[in-house]
């Protein structure tokens, strides 16, 4: 895959990757990069994701055969609606969004004829901000959920999973509802969880908090403004397994005030299987 | 500090930890390991974290200095009151164990004359078992906890203590009480917390789970015998902790019912603040 211009709306660490790798595996021949704050596209030209930075999104998008939507999920559809009307027919738009419903019930239907979108999702991240932590191999052998409904495009489909595998990943296409419940378990909810309990902390027991807390609040680490948008956009879905969850606590809860060391044992193993079974 | 004779009673993963430092750094002259498992002495004699094995328990801390109990946690009150008598005057047993108080104190008391014991937590380990995963440099920087009460020999307190630091680690002196409370928040809690999301994780959503789910549950793969141990004797802290566990979680399930982006945040934020005080 050869795109002749690559625009990136948003060149944070995600944003600021996929300019790397695009870069780095000979994607792209010229990446814009599109930003409100002038220091972060400087910052994104420093670390070589993009060629030339704008923080003028409609004159940016332009002359581009594929523009990629890296800004928050609160932001992302008014960022694509907004570029739409400024983009040549045949450009595919698509996104990086950890939500996906809402973003495409807003798109579906409000673009110009013969500019698409399908929304994306790289499974991959991190709990740092900023294109100084992008990495041109934060997608390889990772997963990127392209969606699809009955109103998207066959062709701009195929491009986006393209574009992905393209920057290293394997993709799986699935429906945007499909995605957002299943991400509210595999992703949202422990967020949730990880800050809940990383809030628990007092600070004078800081000294005793050893690897395995930090590796369970590690995500809690992660900007507040982008995980409250993330949650509050995809809350009915955190709602329900939030819920789970509770139930889940609260068998260990009574199997603890039973003192039911057999009954904690059968919840623990069961908790490894479903750990071991996703390997490191 | 240099010991003679060093007996690690349960060989597995933190006593191999223990042989292997002691002869890396020179603590040790000889170690001798004990084990009821013939594969288990094999296996640590193989990784060269022992000298030679032994499956008795009362000849190998014979000639000991220094005995180090690393059994599971509801054995090693028992494996100190069954050394005690075979132990020479003058020698030291500490332990290993995740949860202090009821050790302590059913061993207190108990010793004969001129055998000490002073009990230890060394915060560092992992989600695997066996003397083969064992690490020479698995105390390195990390805290050990060494145990204070009212009847602790001076002496005895101040050799377990050189013995850690001699491993590499730092040691903190805390009250036997007072490091269940601690540890039920910084340990105990965050793995029942793993564990109950890792059990809600349905197979068919496996694919979907990045680093931030594999970060979250990871300590969930550890030992269910053991950890079930720890839960049980350290009850009443931990379900003191999972009560404000839940409150937080409350916190969280409000926010996201009201819809109220601005709350989310605030406590995303907090989590935040608590997370990055603690550093990697």
């Amino acid at each position: 895959m050869k795109i002749k211009t690559l625009t990136i709306v948003g060149v944070g660490l995600i944003g600021g990757s996929i300019g790397l790798a695009a870069k780095r595996r000979g994607v792209a021949e010229r990446i814009v990069g599109v930003g409100r704050r002038p220091d972060t596209l400087e910052r994104a030209l420093a670390a070589g994701a993009i060629d030339e930075g704008s923080p003028e999104l409609g004159r940016s998008v332009r002359g581009a055969e594929m523009v990629v939507v890296c800004t928050p999920v609160n932001r992302i559809a008014r960022d694509v609606l907004e570029a739409g009307p400024h983009c040549a027919a045949g450009t595919v738009i698509t996104d990086a969004g950890s939500t996906k419903a809402g973003i495409v019930r807003m798109v579906e239907g409000n673009l110009p004829d013969g500019v698409e979108f399908v929304g994306g999702h790289p499974l991959a991240g991190s709990e740092k901000r900023g294109p100084e932590f992008a990495d041109a191999d934060l997608f390889q052998d990772r997963l990127t959920v392209v969606t699809r409904t009955a109103r998207t495009d066959a062709a701009a489909l195929q491009k986006t999973a393209e574009f992905w595998t393209a920057l290293g990943s394997r993709v799986r296409v699935m429906d945007p509802e499909e995605h957002d419940r299943a991400l509210a378990m595999t992703s949202h909810l422990p967020h949730l969880a990880a800050a809940a309990l990383a809030a628990l902390l007092p600070a004078e027991l800081r000294p005793l908090a050893a690897s395995g807390f930090r590796d369970v609040t590690r995500t809690a680490a992660g900007d507040p403004a982008l995980w409250s948008a993330i949650l509050a956009e995809n809350r009915a879905n955190v709602l329900y397994w939030l819920q789970q969850l509770e139930h889940g606590l609260d068998c260990f809860r009574a199997a603890l005030e039973a003192g039911d060391e057999s009954a904690l044992e059968g919840l623990l193993a069961e908790a490894k299987r479903g750990r071991d079974a996703l390997g490191n």
